[in-house]
């Protein structure tokens, strides 16, 4: 009765999680959720008022399916500041980067095309391949991110549709891309006529080391600016019940995804739009990068150091410049899954590291998120999950 | 390089047109958007500074799939009241019946798949049925609606995996699908084990007559409630710039419908989820529906008689018992597209009717919404048009 796509389409482990997450006195490192404490309410307030009151009714009628101009002029520039050249026509407004994705991929891939992803991936990103019904392709990743090497050895002029990267801080393994890695995957795509999905969420949150250009940019540096589609969003940055995000796409594309976007739900919330355009423009969002970044810091050496001292060398994480996640790894051969049923009779909650793969699940690695985990909660969440790590060692055979 | 759906995808007539809308001095009854001087500003703003002083910071962070658990509950009731029996287990909040439609459509439809509608139908549902590749069966209309007969003739078990229908008002009609024709589709779809895709933004915009039942609640007492996925929307009621509809679905339908909910977008804008909850717990709605229903009817009849006036018999129009449209025709043979040329150099736009059909397109119709003409403005606009049409007759060769 359902069409065939839904058959391979399995629903997010994360947010079946997220229910666990609600409950009383468990400690979350599941949520891949920015912290709500650092929520700009103030200013977010001051800016709903704002655009309220001046916005007349406006705010509350149809839009066009692009997006709000002057959000999208105020996009453009916020793009530039991170090195990336485009102007307002570039940019369609869409409902958080997830809707981004979805559209390329309606533009992009018909069922059984191809998509290059890393494994291991954003959950989310293989939800929305599979139900484009695409065949994915995964390739190796280590600390430098993507192993292009690997890729270049398979991938040939028209195997693939597109190659879909988080190049910083990505989802679930914390892990960037290095530049050498960034100038070959450009190169790759150049010569094997393959688009790249740059997917963007975090790179903003970064706290250690300098930024890297962008795909984008490194495309545009190549001479191939339509080579690149890029994703980013408010959600990690400002606010994700917002549900907005943006694409940076040649205006070819762009033109089919908003045409897509009209059949898909015709436009962005207004009143979001409106909300975040007079927020950018109170210019409060540069003043407060340096503050969550500075938070989001500490957290991920809170967090760090917890484990470290309650689990040893039972747990290995490793330690990213940015974003919201450490990638952790025990011994091979055990399972993460078994390790979260006894974790969350603990009071404490992760992502086993199987959900992020599309083939080959690694079973022994997890996803912790540090993001909504105060320094004190970070110690109680790492002395649970050595209780855990104490019981599942017991259950073991010798 | 694009996927093959898009190139049977073509851009909005309406949304293009909606342009020239915006220009200074043009009349437009080309709109299909709810009229901005009937907003209750004053009540949406009270619930909006409600919802965020006694929201914290969940109206900023992400939600459910599914919705606000509250809204859900209040979406019940409210369908309910309309007399469709459904608990709020029953409803996916989406982006507009939009999402709505976009998501019925890629649970149930595969390429190739074929989805029945009514000949002519709504312009951006035929989009999503492009964009899902399915094939598009149309059936003929007439005051009473879809004609049922003439679908029965061709539709055999298995056949189709939908038929789309918008029962009150539809759009660009503003035809009432018949208590007999309803029952007869209802049966119709049983018989055939075909879903019924009720699409319902302007049933509640009733100014004439009594309600029908509805499919739903047609199929609810045929002993068969799985057979109608019903959708709807707080765009023509309350504001379509907030981008919330719903679905009221089976059970196993709405798994599968948040399931690519998570892919698509994850969920809709918490914000305005709790401005529409605490919105709808203020009572206001059900005060204003009659006011509403009064000011369409005014409206309604001013452009009605003010067309007939100006225009005589050369544009035929129909008298629709609610809704935002007047379904109009002139001499067979002649092409209202090309009058549109003319009138929008006069200062007036409608829609050339052709749009509206998947196939056998009627160019001598048109859609003339009132929704946002006020009765002097629907003197000029008919005054405009009868220009437009001197015009136009006399560039005809005699």
């Amino acid at each position: 009765m359902f069409a065939r796509r839904m058959y391979g389409v399995q629903s997010s482990a994360v947010r079946d999680l997220l229910k666990h997450a609600q409950r009383p006195g468990i400690v979350s490192l599941a949520g891949g959720i920015p912290a709500p404490d650092l929520f700009d309410i103030e200013g977010l307030h001051a800016a709903l008022e704002a655009s309220v009151r001046e916005g007349g009714t406006a705010v509350f009628q149809y839009g066009q399916t692009e997006g709000e101009p002057a959000l999208r002029e105020a996009i453009a520039e916020l793009m530039r500041g991170r090195g990336v050249r485009c102007s307002a026509e570039e940019i369609l407004v869409t409902a958080g980067s997830q809707q981004g994705l979805d559209l390329a991929a309606r533009v992009l891939l018909d069922p059984g095309s191809t998509v290059v992803v890393e494994r291991p991936s954003y959950l989310a990103a293989l939800q929305t391949f599979a139900l484009a019904e695409a065949r994915v392709l995964s390739v190796p990743s280590d600390d430098e991110g993507m192993n292009v090497d690997a890729l270049a050895e398979r991938l040939r002029p028209g195997d693939a549709r597109a190659i879909y990267v988080v190049p910083d801080f990505g989802n679930p393994t914390g892990r960037t891309l290095s530049l050498a890695r960034r100038r070959q995957l450009v190169d790759l795509a150049l010569r094997t006529g393959t688009m790249i999905l740059e997917d963007d969420p975090y790179g903003a949150l970064r706290f250690d080391g300098q930024r890297l250009p962008s795909l984008h940019a490194l495309a545009l540096e190549a001479g191939a600016p339509g080579r690149v589609l890029h994703l980013s969003s408010f959600s990690k940055i400002l606010s994700p019940g917002l549900r907005l995000g943006w694409m940076v796409a040649p205006p070819e594309v762009l033109r089919q995804a908003a045409l897509a976007k009209q059949a898909v739900d015709l436009h962005s919330c207004s009143l979001s739009q409106r909300l975040v355009m007079t927020y950018l423009a109170s210019g409060r969002l540069q003043a407060r990068m340096p503050l969550l970044a500075e938070a989001y810091r500490e957290r991920r050496d809170a967090l760090s150091a917890a484990l470290r001292r309650h689990l040893g060398d039972h747990l290995q994480t490793n330690r990213p410049d940015g974003g919201m996640f450490l990638w952790g790894s025990v011994a091979r051969g055990l399972d993460t899954a078994r390790l979260l049923e006894i974790a969350l009779e603990e009071g404490v909650i992760f992502v086993p590291g199987a959900a992020f793969h599309a083939d080959e699940p690694e079973t022994h690695t997890l996803r912790l998120s540090y993001s909504t985990v105060r320094p004190d909660t970070a110690e109680t969440a790492a002395e649970r999950l050595a209780r855990a790590w104490r019981r599942f060692e017991a259950e073991r055979p010798h």
